[in-house]
């Protein structure tokens, strides 16, 4: 067999030991939090009958659909015109009927459809697993990446997008991440479109306005009048978002639209549920607009002070996710924390403790035969103790041992020679400080404990 | 959009919390043993280059890669030959680029090569992830199912095996399954073959011999007489395995072919270096064969005891596996646990707590707006104290929250109603035992943290 250069795919990653316990870290706080609000884990495949996935994340999103090729002879069931034509497109459903997992909500509607008789309502779930899409790979973005998603079905309450706001602050307080959390709601935006007479095309405004972030005012409005709204339009658009910063005023304004002013009255109650705590990092925003068709009520977004790398959570209610699977009229909420834009906030701003990714707490290091076989034993007494240890495997000069624990960041070596065989004592080295004491295993193994 | 009614690809499998709970206990048992003898977590990508892939796994295996389709216009760079041809096979490698990630050793080879400039050898490392086969679903075998590895590359030194035979032991107790580990090397097999004048036939002996426990002798018999063995040399085979239990034995009638005496050998050293304790659970079997072209040492198999279901672990030493990406001289050993068949075993004998999938501890029930509001402050300080808890969202009669709290196993419900609100103490009833108790908030909390 020729030898191959391995490489893995673009926008995939491999993470090592360091990278493996600070992505931990970050989760681990993530799902303490979730638990705490009641939160109760799921799991979905990775892998979806093609037929769940597509239709439901616009012509954008199906583009980047995975599509996992049909086992075995896969072209005796191709569509005979699409293959002679050459027609990707419409070849595709007959030589591929699964797909990789796009989002965690959409599989979650299905998963709710599916186990309905299993589920009481209102039912809190998360579910933190990864997703693939084929995107071009840049900053901040990959083709495999993680979401941690808690959303609650079944409930019209607003506590639960209290709740959320909660979770957002809490868990980013825990990582020690200053953010903004940016709260609309998909009711204003209706009354904000109805306000400047384009009521109708309230979808093309969202979409419009979700991008304001990236390509500013002038680029905005060239896409709304690119799809048909005037310009004077366009700038009692932007004539309200700037009052809108108070929802107080804002509501004076859409006082007239009854849509306008419920959303802001939903938002104004969501707010009034917020501690005084939770408020510090959350405002209105009637800019925000996620863009997604199925947001009905409060819209949220997150992002870090002062890291230029897009939103890092986002979230919304939804009054019929499960429509689309059979099971009309369950509402829901929910939000989502993109792991691996945490994980980047993070790594930038040195938040990660230092010793992530040390799992070895001790190293058993010997100089023959004979000694190996007492440090044998004594790894297993350490790990007996509940002492994370190794020994070193091969027969190697000290030089070799001591560079090996020094390279893992391992805290401490036991040193077993000629002189602790025959005294049935360890020399116990601290590598930070060169220090070394000449005891008894059990003291070695109180000192190691006390850390 | 028409209405579908939704399906999950067979093989696959959505989770429960319940079930997630009980793969987590799983999973934590694992990783605390992983780490206690000091291996690593690292994690690789689920989609892979299919060259990564292709040529690893045998003819069997290469048909069960999942792969995935290109993006866009696949078909504009697709083989036309083989496309006017509709040839599947040939086709295949021009429409996909990318595949599913089949096991976790040829990935983690891929690693060690990619990463080689930032591992210290020996490299212990693990991995839990899921892997992917088209494989026909049947009992205990997915198409998308967890392993859950760990390796030690870069050692010759036997104690690496010891470890991992003790990992298993060790895991298995924690687990409370009872476990037989059957211990057999590459070498014997090689000794063997040699022995009934079948050396250079010695991967063909060993798959067939693989299969022994599914086809028993006559199955193996049929399988090696097909492949050019003949009658006397499986009646030999079958002579030498019958003394075989004993490894001494065994060890004088392989004396005079060097591999197999060394096979044993190596058997011998590995088994003085366990404790009484692990040997309980394991034992010498000259029949167990994993048909696996790169296993040349040690091989290992766990098997739940009165567990119909194949086995539940594996593993074996490889002296080169890193070979076939551009790194020779690479010698490892690892082992793997198969996350799904330890569960269906514990399911099948009980052997799950019964609370696992409990995540919220108590649940605040209300009866109008203004006990809502006391139950929302409520709720905010039960989990300041970090007890998991829920308010119940909506305004819904009190049956109705109390059913909510008994089917999601929320083991105690802080009523606030009139009498509450104004004197400022709940109501704690505790589910199992129906007890109620009139108590001051802080109270509770002490109950519930007591459990």
């Amino acid at each position: 067999m020729a030898t191959i250069k391995p490489s893995i795919p673009k926008g995939t990653r491999d993470f090592g030991p360091a990278e493996v316990a600070r992505r931990q870290h970050i989760m681990r706080t993530i799902r303490e939090v979730f638990e705490l609000y009641g939160f109760k884990p799921i799991e979905t495949p990775a892998i979806e009958q093609l037929s769940t996935l597509t239709g439901k994340y616009g012509n954008e999103g199906e583009k980047l659909l995975f599509k996992v090729l049909n086992s075995g002879d896969y072209l005796a069931k191709a569509n005979e015109q699409a293959l002679t034509a050459r027609d990707s497109n419409a070849l595709v459903s007959s030589i591929s009927e699964k797909g990789l997992r796009y989002d965690l909500t959409i599989p979650f509607a299905r998963y709710v459809v599916m186990h309905q008789n299993d589920i009481t309502l209102p039912f809190r779930r998360y579910q933190m697993q990864p997703v693939w899409r084929a995107d071009r790979p840049q900053k901040g973005r990959y083709r495999e990446f993680w979401q941690c998603d808690a959303d609650v079905v079944g409930s019209d309450s607003l506590v639960c997008e209290a709740e959320l706001v909660q979770i957002y602050r809490l868990v980013f307080e825990r990582l020690k991440v200053p953010v903004h959390i940016r709260i609309n709601n998909r009711k204003v935006l209706d009354g904000i479109a109805t306000a400047i007479g384009a009521g109708e095309k309230v979808n093309s405004l969202t979409i419009a306005l979700d991008k304001l972030d990236k390509i500013g005012w002038p680029g905005v409005a060239a896409e709304m009048e690119q799809n048909g709204f005037t310009g004077e339009q366009v700038a009692s658009l932007k004539g309200l978002l700037e009052i809108g910063r108070s929802p107080e005023q804002l509501a004076e304004a859409l006082a007239p639209y009854p849509q306008g002013a419920k959303g802001i009255a939903e938002f104004q109650e969501l707010f009034g549920l917020l501690t005084s705590h939770d408020k510090q990092s959350a405002q209105f925003d009637p800019t925000l607009a996620r863009g997604l068709d199925y947001d009905t009520g409060t819209i949220l977004e997150v992002r870090a002070e002062g890291a230029d790398i897009g939103s890092i959570g986002g979230g919304g209610r939804y009054d019929d996710l499960t429509g689309v699977f059979g099971l009309p009229g369950v509402s829901g909420v929910g939000i989502s924390f993109g792991l691996d834009r945490i994980y980047d906030v993070m790594d930038a701003k040195g938040l990660f403790p230092p010793d992530a990714g040390t799992v070895t707490q001790a190293l058993l290091v010997h100089f023959d035969q004979a000694t190996f076989a007492r440090a044998f034993q004594l790894v297993q007494t350490l790990r007996k103790a509940g002492i994370p240890s190794e020994l070193y495997p091969d027969q190697a000069k000290i030089q070799k041992q001591m560079k090996y624990a020094h390279t893992n960041a391992i805290p401490y070596v036991l040193v077993v020679g000629e002189q602790e065989l025959a005294s049935g004592m360890v020399t116990l080295k601290t590598m930070a400080t060169g220090d070394q004491q000449y005891v008894k295993p059990e003291e070695a193994i109180t000192i190691i404990k006390a850390g």
